[in-house]
């Protein structure tokens, strides 16, 4: 029997298993794995009524809230494709992204009436609009919000799972990419579903887990919490941003057992002094990612919580996890050690291989010294970028390239130690440097620049750019800041700009970042 | 990217990840997990140089032993397919399978040279005869045994795994099912790969694992144990035959956290005397299966190991575990309660749903007391029996039926109440009821019988006769006894035959055996 691979399954499970058990909590709300079930099915109902078409385009663009939580599985049930927006965006990117999928229908948080009106008059496909709450009435959106126009549909009955098939798109996530034009993610239902057992498995996930939302959903597949905790009958309690105060909270008040964190949120959570008026001894897991960590950060959390810390690493074209930084118990490491191997990398979880390749993609020795780039071949990888041909079992696309430099030691774990493609990473955001060189390079006065990332304390690190003015031209830094603030989203302005007289190049003309990094 | 499901991928990653840890410990040897996989790919070796073809079936004739484990990854290397003989089977039952499977090689652990040179000569296509200890010579048999024989291979590289086809048959399984009749059971690379996932997320096994094989590995696909520990790089310790003192020396001394049990076994620990005198104190779980548990028995358990104790419920055609009986946090279960459903069938793994179907095949309710058929769908249910066509994914077979009466709670949790197809479970193996009837209808003196199981404190339950003798035959118990004895391996044998003047007999005039039950 061949049952498709579909995280639509999970959601059965959950209602069938845990359907008088509390699902989603979120402020003063909650809701049962029935009830849950019961909501994602009308969203689909609500997507079937109007006509929408097989493999069609869905986007959300909102906080973490019950409503993207039921998007996950209401979008799948109607055979679409589910779109999440990341919040963060600018219109322009909104623009961008919406024309580029060719979505259908946009759910939006009221917060993003102002942008979404601005470009309305270019989305070409876009004949929806929805807003998640009430009460912001614009004449472009649906006279109903959210709520009420799944509560005026009846649940759609169980869809039969057995047609689908599992190697169709489920979701769709834009990603800056190594190009810095922003690319769909296609992750297939398979890639969910075995990407939810494997990622559960690594981290021992259980009916008794809480798991506290704080990483946004609309990031990297939520890395795999909406599919993997509802897989096992968890608890899942949203919050709409994150906000340290808010988190130990939220841990006080539901019994979490576990969070994620990129260390820009972790290092808030740490310096914030409210942490020791709550009781966080429900605590089991600390999960970091989105950047490196160190066996400081590990330590301090572990403290702080009470309960075990390890890093991890992922991709969206991974669905995301690739490797958490588990300790493997028959190498015994204790103290400084044990903290050194937490705040690696980590080892691949199951159902993905690794491996570090040289410039003639030969495999390099697993040493802990030398670097190769990190490729990755498994369940969990993405059929491909929307809109770009492949070919996914060609031998030369065997391995998935992360553009990641990284070693790997002989007990298996892996370090990242540099990022080819020069993607900078902030408060765990991805931001190209290649999009704010273009953008610099769009005004008059620049003549040639180079952005890096530099460390900060807050977020992991922040871009500073270095220009060369054209001679006779003449700006100054604040001018340059000001034309970037219109073009990018906030957090993607450079920190800091650096008016220099030339840039150090490699013999073919290109710029060496890494002696711009050396200062 | 789709890489396909083949639980080859775990002895990669386990070799990989876990290379230099210790993979296997039988007696005073062990194997790294390095090792473990060079002898694998060197049994692979071995195949390939006899010219074995795709697909081809490899038997194993073995007690738990590093060889048989060793099959069940190599011969997958070599592209054939595994087939584990159930040791306590007779000489006429392994010449049937092994023509029926069409067997194209055997290896034997010595004790079985006397019962296949027996039926050698029956044999029409295995052609090559491997023992798996050397100096019991004779002359049909290879020249060296196994482990001579995988020494002089060199091992085969890795075995690019993209080509598998994910939904060919890896393992096929001799079952009595529901006809009396052995039927072999197709599993495939994609059950067992979904299976270790599922039931390893449920069980919560982890790398630090150690798991002593105390169920045959030749039942049931070893309960899913070389897949599930393998892929998340745990510890396997091998016994070559349960025992009762071998089972508490060896968890005290290789610190094992995990094993499982049918009751049978389970009582007989409970009952041995020397189970004060060992550490038992690493054990973290016990899991029952193979026949219906008791509280009594989970409490006695829990008590001796110190740790905690759940039953759970598989078929050989479900790869095999459908439920376990772990308790469900949000119910908050405690004392006699908690033990109770600890007891019980279970609910299902990940991948798996259930339902109960009247006559009409129409769902029954989860009530707790409403009985119905007990019907399985999911990742883990097999392609099918050997030699029968099927089309798994039609609508009439959306189902696969286990022939077990069972209610299900509305918390979801199965209740096993009856058995359909009259099957006797003795001491954990299948005896079918309708195999002791066709051999005592055999005898000239018997006109009608009626096999049913009765309560047995040892072995749960054993066999018990009723037959009704042809007027002017005269025969006696003991003669039908020896008559059994003949044709029947000693398991399957009834433990008493009452001689009565007629059957209970329904409308249809079937045998009514409930009436036979109650006595």
């Amino acid at each position: 029997m061949k049952v498709p691979l579909t995280p639509i399954r999970f959601l059965y499970r959950a209602r069938d298993q845990f359907g008088s058990k509390r699902a989603i909590i979120e402020d003063e709300d909650s809701w049962t794995y029935s009830q849950f079930s019961d909501r994602c099915h009308r969203l689909a109902s609500l997507l079937l009524s109007w006509g929408i078409s097989t493999g069609a385009r869905v986007a959300f663009l909102s906080y973490n809230s019950h409503a993207l939580l039921e998007a996950y599985f209401g979008v799948l049930l109607a055979e679409a494709v589910l779109l999440p927006l990341n919040v963060r965006l600018t219109a322009n990117d909104f623009r961008l992204i919406l024309n580029d999928a060719e979505a259908d229908v946009l759910f939006l948080d009221p917060d993003f009436l102002p942008s979404i009106e601005e470009i309305r008059g270019d989305l070409r496909t876009v004949h929806r609009f929805v807003q998640l709450d009430p009460g912001h009435q614009r004449d472009w959106i649906e006279p109903h919000a959210y709520d009420e126009l799944i509560q005026q549909q009846s649940p759609a009955p169980d869809k039969d799972v057995r047609p689908i098939d599992e190697d169709s798109t489920a979701e769709l996530f834009y990603t800056s990419g190594t190009s810095g034009q922003p690319k769909g993610v296609m992750l297939t239902h398979r890639n969910l579903y075995l990407h939810a057992l494997e990622v559960a498995l690594m981290l021992g996930i259980r009916d008794d887990d809480v798991q506290l939302h704080t990483i946004p959903l609309f990031h990297v597949n939520g890395w795999g919490t909406p599919q993997f905790l509802t897989c096992v009958g968890g608890c899942h309690v949203l919050m709409r941003k994150f906000e340290p105060q808010t988190t130990f909270r939220l841990i006080e008040k539901h019994r979490v057992t576990l969070f994620c964190a990129v260390p820009t949120m972790a290092l808030s959570l740490l310096n914030h002094a409210g942490k020791r008026d709550y009781d966080l001894s429900s605590m089991r897991l600390v999960n970091l990612g989105g950047a490196s960590s160190t066996p400081d950060l590990v330590r301090r959390l572990e403290e702080t919580f009470s309960c075990q810390c390890v890093a991890g690493y992922g991709l969206t074209e991974t669905s995301p996890i690739v490797t958490l930084a588990f300790p493997k118990a028959h190498l015994g490491e204790r103290g400084e050690k044990l903290l050194q191997t937490k705040a690696m990398t980590g080892y691949p979880i199951p159902g993905i291989e690794v491996e570090i390749l040289d410039h003639a993609e030969q495999p390099l020795p697993w040493d802990g010294t030398t670097a190769g780039e990190l490729v990755v071949r498994g369940d969990t990888v993405m059929k491909g970028y929307w809109r770009e041909k492949q070919d996914d079992l060609a031998p030369s696309d065997a391995w998935f390239r992360t553009g990641d430099l990284a070693t790997i030691n002989p007990h298996g774990y892996v370090r990242i130690v540099d990022r080819k493609k020069d993607v900078i990473i902030s408060g765990g955001e991805n931001i190209s440097s290649l999009e704010l060189e273009k953008t610099l390079l769009d005004h008059p006065a620049v003549l040639e620049c180079a952005v890096i990332g530099v460390p900060n304390s807050r977020w992991g690190e922040v871009p500073k750019a270095f220009v060369v003015l054209r001679s006779q031209q003449a700006t100054s830094q604040k001018e340059l800041l000001a034309h970037c603030r219109q073009q990018l989203a906030r957090f993607k302005v450079p920190r800091s700009i650096a008016l220099v007289e030339s840039l150090p190049k490699g013999g073919t003309g290109k710029v060496i970042k890494r002696k711009l990094r050396e200062g």
